[in-house]
């Protein structure tokens, strides 16, 4: 089935992640409408429960660099083994240089306590990487699994990380293939396909 | 600050939440592109995680209804004050008759297992979100929390629902203000501001 685009199903069609970054810098600006769009996100009784905070300055980026990559370490020895394997396929190691070569990290935050608060700051951060597609930039929706973040940024501690989004110039990444509609859709009941064309 | 719009920022300020749906119907081919979003969202490992059960049979809309306003009587009886406020201020009680006049439900399922399930089943509703809204469609991150909705589905036990989507016409309800972007953003560190001016 052929769908045709609009500019919502583009980006979201022309977003890729990206790990390696080019070394140019990112306008101001188009940080800006990046987070605006993480901003208007919807959220569980509209608490709004995120905080972000934009990351220029290269000693702050190469600390939050060796934060992560310490708790990677950790968690990649404790990692199920599916993961671990599809590491390794992808050349994805605790070794994170795009945190500290990436021009601009957004870290984003969020009260842990408000009502559906993952739900709402993954809503969020999903916007943030279609604005930043749009902005023809490339980004990654990395969880500093285990890392706290907090601290290095004098973020109160009733936050949490949820995401910490390298933001930049990538040569174009290739797209990891996706399943077809048909596979992942059914019609009221599980099995029964959805499209018949 | 103001800024030009992209057409993904712009669905991004126009969505809305509806909780009251106008009894039309909604094409095929809208419900398969909001579908696309999802399938096209960045998931961990690429594993997508999910299944999309598009429900459009009256008798079985009745029956998720049925199951969830059970589940959520349950829900408030032990649902923190704040939220409790919340609903009421809202007029937002048990009932959920939207999963009945809606036209079409789309439940949202996940495998739990899956690395980063839960971002990534919500960076795949986020997407379907934007999508309904560019379809000049509205609907409602609505998460059936302690409802069972497998088993009326058929849905196998190695999937947990995520939400249950609400899709169709409504008249344009209320947009919830948001809190201005210098008070959700800091440069550096918290409490620094990202935009002077």
């Amino acid at each position: 089935m052929t769908m045709e685009d609009s500019q919502v199903l583009r980006a979201i069609r022309d977003r890729r992640s990206a790990r390696e970054f080019l070394d140019a810098p990112v306008e101001k600006k188009a940080i800006a409408r990046i987070i605006e769009a993480g901003r208007l996100a919807a959220s569980g009784a509209n608490r709004q429960p995120w905080h972000f905070v934009v990351v220029d300055d290269p000693a702050i980026k190469r600390n939050l660099r060796s934060i992560c990559e310490a708790a990677e370490r950790s968690y990649y020895a404790k990692a199920p083994e599916e993961l671990r394997e599809w590491f390794a396929k992808h050349s994805i190691s605790p070794s994170k240089p795009f945190l500290e070569v990436a021009p601009v990290l957004i870290a984003v935050f969020f009260d842990p306590h408000a009502p559906y608060a993952i739900p709402s700051v993954w809503i969020a951060i999903a916007n943030m990487l279609l604005q930043a597609t749009k902005e023809g930039l490339y980004s990654l929706p990395y969880t500093p699994t285990g890392a706290e973040l907090g601290p290095a940024l004098g973020v109160p501690e009733s936050y949490s990380v949820a995401a910490l989004l390298p933001i930049g110039h990538a040569n174009r990444p290739v797209r990891q293939p996706r399943s077809p509609l048909p596979q992942v859709t059914s019609l009221n009941r599980y099995g029964v396909p959805f499209l018949s064309d």
